[in-house]
C-alpha cells in the first residue's frame, strides 16, 4: 500500500494524515481559531503538540507539512510519499468521481471557481501547494460527492427545465460523502449487521442527512452546492430562491456576494450570532432565548430530514449520528432524538449521557429502529480511496 | 350577511362567485386555455355554459363581472353588492391578515410588485377594475397566508441573519391558507372528530403540504414565496439557491427574467414538457419514460413532504388530499399514497377507486391514519371571511 498522504483542506482548518501500509504515522492540524492561527501535531502512539503560528504558516501550510513528513519519514527509513490524496467540494458531475488530478482536472476546478468562490480556490491552493513540495508522488481527488453519483433520478434531479439542467450542470450532488462512505464501511463491525434501511446525520461544522439503502446513497440534503439543506455552523442551508433574489434587490449583491452571504452570514451564526455548538448548548441552559431558538431551528431542521430520508428508504432500521457536534454532546444528541418515538427511535438516555467522543450503541434495547453513535473517518476513508486508485493505475 | 362578491385572480383563470346569505347565486371562471380565452358562467342550480371570448374580455372581465352580477341581482330584487372580497397572495408580514382594502394596502402592495412580478400585478389590476364597477362596496382582502401567521419561530424563519430578516421581511409566510383552512372547517362534519394531527396537501396547479396541530397551522411547504417548496405544475418548488446563482451567471439573467424562469419554466413543465397531470398519467401509463420520470418526482416530493410534516406534529392521525388534480384522479392519489404504510398510512384501493369528485374516507377501517379525499372551498372560505370582516366594521 506504501506511503500516502492524505490532505484535507477546509475554509478555517487544514488537516493532513500520513499513513505507512494502512498505518497512520503522524497527523498535522492548521487552524484558524478565535485567539489565532496554530498547528496540533501528533505522531503515533504519541501526544498532540499545539503551538501557535503566523498567518503567512497557516496560509503556506504545505511547506512545513513537508518537512514534518520527511522528518517522520526519516525515522521510518521511508524514501518518498508516494500519493498524495486531496478531499474534492465542488459542484459538477466531473466532480462525482475519484481520480488522477491530471491538468485537464485542475482546468475544471478553475472553471468551477465562480460557483464555489469560498472553497475552490483553496483546493487550487493546496494542490499547487502539493505539486511544488511533493513532486515525485501520484496526487489523487478523493471527490466528496462520489458516493452520491447513482442516487435515483427524483433524488439527483431539480425540478427546473431538463435540458438546461443538462447544458449547465445543475444537479443535486450532495456532499460530505466520504464520511458517509466512512460510516456505511464500518457499521457491520460495530453493531453486526448490515443495515437494509440506514439515516447517517453527520453534523460538525457542515450538517446533513443522507438516506443509504443497502450500502449505497439513496437521498441527501445537500444539493448542487454544500451550503444547501439543513442550516449549519454559517451556512442558511435551504432558502426560498425568491428570497434570495429580494436580498440580492434590496441588499444591492453581486452573485458572488450573494454566495459569500449565505456562506457565512447564515445558520446558527445567522440566527443567533453563535456558531459553535457547545457555547449555544451552554447558553440555552442558562435560559439565553436566542441560543433556544437557534437550536430550535437547527434540531427540527435534522428532525424533518430524518423523518423525510424515511420516504427514499421505506422505513428505518438503523440511525446513525456522525462527525464532531454529535460525537462530542450528548446533550445535542438529546434535543435531535426527543420526540421521534412515533418512528421508532428510542434511545437509552443512560447511554446516551455516557457515550462521549466514542462509538456505540444509544437506543433502547427493543427500540425499533437502532440509534448509533460514531466517529467519522474522512481520513481513513481518503487513504482507502488512494489505495483504490493506486491498484487500478498499477 | 347580506350579498358578497368573491374575486380569486390567478395567472390564468380568474374566477367570481356572488353569494346571497350565505347561498351561492352564480359562478364565473375566466380561463385562458391551450385553444384561447373562454367563460364560463353557471347560475345556481343551473347548469354551466361556457362561450369563447377574446382576449380583451378576458384582460377586462371586470366589466363582464359586473354586468353579469347586475342581472342576477336583478333577478333576486337586491339592489347592490355589500361587499367584495378579492384573494391575495403576496409575500409579506403585512398581507398575513384578512383586512380592508385601502389606499395604504394598495400602496404596499405596489411596493411588493418587484418581488412577486407574475402575480401582484395582475391583483391590483383587479382590484382597480372592481373600485370602478363596485363604487360603493366595501373591499376586503382575503390573504391566502393568514392561515399560517401564527406558525412556531422554528417553522416561520429562514436561518439567515436574524436583523436582515426582519429589515427586509424575509419569513416563511406560507400560502394556500385560504384552501386549508376550509378543509379544517369541514374536516368534523365530514369524519366525526376533530384531528389533532393532520397533514393537507393541496393538489392543484400550485401544490403544498402544511401540518395542522388542533387546528392551527404549524408548518408548510410553501415559504417566503408560492414558487417554493414542491414541485408544481410550472413552479420549481425548492432549488439551491447557489444552483439560482447559477443559472443567473451562465444564462445572464436579471433577477425578475430569473423569479419568472423558475415560475413558469420548472415543476412538471420543466421536467417533462408537460403541466396538465391527466395528460402525464395517460402519457405514463402509455410508458412514456419522461412522464414516468416528471410524476415519480412529483409524487415522491409530497410523500417527503407529508414524512416531514410528521415531525411539527409528533405523529399523524388525518391525512387529507384536497384541489383539483387530488379529487380528479384516483391515479394520481394511488401513487401518493403507496408505500407509506410504514407511516401508518393503509389505503383502500376499492375505496380510492370510487371516489372521484366528491369528498370521503378512502383508508381501510382500521388504518392508523385516517385518509381523506375532501374538494378545497377557497370561494366559501372567503365568504366567510368578508362576512367576519362585515361584521368587525358594523
Amino acid at each position: 500500500m506504501g506511503t500516502t498522504l492524505i490532505v484535507n483542506p477546509g475554509s478555517s482548518s487544514r488537516k493532513y494524515a500520513l499513513y505507512r501500509n494502512g498505518s497512520l504515522l503522524l497527523e498535522l492540524r492548521y487552524e484558524d481559531t478565535d485567539t489565532g492561527f496554530e498547528v496540533c501535531t501528533q505522531l503515533s502512539g504519541g501526544q498532540q503538540a499545539c503551538s501557535s503560528i503566523e498567518k503567512d504558516d497557516f496560509l503556506e501550510a504545505t511547506a512545513h507539512v513537508s518537512e514534518e513528513v520527511d522528518k517522520c519519514l526519516a525515522k521510518e527509513s521511508v524514501g518518498r510519499v508516494d500519493s498524495v490524496v486531496i478531499r474534492v467540494v465542488a459542484p459538477g458531475t466531473y466532480f462525482q468521481q475519484h481520480c488522477e488530478i491530471t491538468q485537464k482536472y485542475i482546468q475544471k476546478l478553475k472553471e468551477k471557481e465562480s460557483v464555489s468562490p469560498l472553497h475552490i480556490p483553496i483546493i487550487i491552493k493546496e494542490i499547487e501547494g502539493i505539486k511544488k513540495h511533493f513532486k515525485t508522488s501520484n496526487l489523487w481527488a478523493a471527490s466528496d460527492s462520489a458516493f452520491h453519483k447513482d442516487m435515483p433520478r427524483k433524488a439527483r434531479e431539480y425540478s427546473i427545465n431538463s435540458d438546461d439542467a443538462k447544458t449547465y450542470d445543475i444537479f443535486r450532488f450532495g456532499f460530505h460523502g466520504l464520511s458517509v462512505s466512512s460510516v456505511v464501511r464500518k457499521i457491520h463491525p460495530l453493531i453486526g449487521i448490515e443495515p437494509e434501511k440506514m439515516v447517517i446525520c453527520h453534523i460538525g461544522s457542515g450538517v446533513s442527512v443522507t438516506a443509504v439503502k443497502e450500502g449505497k446513497s439513496v437521498e441527501t440534503t445537500m444539493g448542487f452546492s454544500p451550503t444547501s439543506g439543513l442550516p449549519m455552523g454559517s451556512r442558511a442551508g435551504d432558502l426560498d430562491a425568491v428570497a434570495l433574489l429580494e436580498l440580492i434587490r434590496v441588499k444591492n449583491l453581486r452573485p458572488n456576494d450573494a454566495e459569500v452571504y449565505i456562506n457565512t452570514n447564515g445558520g446558527l451564526v445567522g440566527i443567533s450570532g453563535e456558531s459553535d455548538i457547545r457555547r449555544l448548548l451552554d447558553q440555552r441552559s442558562q435560559g439565553n432565548e436566542e441560543a433556544l431558538n437557534a437550536l430550535d431551528k437547527f434540531t427540527y431542521s435534522i428532525k424533518k430530514a430524518i423523518a423525510s430520508s424515511t420516504v427514499a428508504l421505506g422505513g428505518l432500521d438503523v440511525l446513525v449520528l456522525t462527525a464532531t457536534a454529535s460525537v462530542r454532546s450528548s446533550e445535542l444528541r438529546c434535543l435531535i432524538l426527543k420526540d421521534l418515538e412515533y418512528l421508532g427511535i428510542h434511545v437509552n438516555q443512560t447511554r446516551n449521557e455516557m457515550m462521549v467522543g466514542r462509538d456505540g450503541v444509544i437506543s433502547v434495547r427493543n427500540s425499533p429502529v437502532k440509534v448509533v453513535v460514531m466517529r467519522t473517518d474522512e481520513m481513513g476513508e481518503m487513504n482507502i480511496v488512494a489505495n483504490e486508485l493506486s491498484q487500478k493505475v498499477s
